[in-house]
């Protein structure tokens, strides 16, 4: 890592998935990926199912809303990946970096994200079509 | 790790793009990624460029043929995520044990990736949308 990259790794691949009574066994069963845990999160409209393999944690989202930003994505592009989550040291400077950087903000300041995270959202238009989120951990 | 997962994390996340000079400083210059190197894979038709920060990998896929799967790719996507790749300890064990659990492979036997890697997709229609790649280290 370089002392001046934003990023300090992925935290995340998130998955648009219709069912996650579907999709879970794709990753578990076919895969080997462990279910670790699903929760709802209704500031987001979501559920999520956490899976891990070899370090590797996958978010599979379905929507629990049809307003919900899953949903507008199934719909429009069906099925598939829907964002990559860059762990960042303090969002808050993320953001400002990203920003004066000349990319696009979706969250110009933090949302709540699952386990108490920081999350926010770099605009696709920015960066190739790639939706990129910023993710902050609780610190303890 | 489970002990019997396939997966033994993720290998990196290749990323279609029109341009590699445009793309790399949008990782690069706005997020802080390292441009690690960049090769030309003629038995695929792309020019890859390998980027890496907190020990992820991305790799940007530029075609240079316009009948290459990424050229065709970004003909019906645009751009964005094209796939994710995972270590695998034996891809040959990988591809049967896919197989086995009802996958549909793209690709029955490995093929070779950059590095001496070898590499072999799943179909994305077994995946929910999602173009998986297994990915076995040269052993040095």
């Amino acid at each position: 890592m370089t002392p001046d990259s934003l990023i300090r790794g992925l935290a995340h691949v998130g998955i648009a998935v219709r069912s996650l009574e579907e999709a879970i066994p794709r990753w578990t069963e076919s895969l080997g990926f462990r279910h670790v845990d699903t929760i709802t999160l209704d500031s987001m409209g979501l559920k999520i199912a956490f899976l891990e393999a070899g370090g590797t944690e996958i978010e599979l989202l379905e929507p629990i809303r049809s307003d919900s930003t899953i949903a507008k994505f199934l719909e429009k592009r069906g099925e598939g990946i829907h964002h990559l989550s860059f762990h960042v040291r303090d969002i808050e400077v993320a953001l400002a970096r990203a920003a004066a950087a000349g990319l696009e903000l979706i969250d110009r300041t933090p949302r709540e994200g699952s386990h108490g995270t920081k999350i926010a959202f770099v605009h696709p238009r920015s960066m190739g079509g790639v939706l990129v989120e910023f993710c902050e951990r609780r610190h303890e």
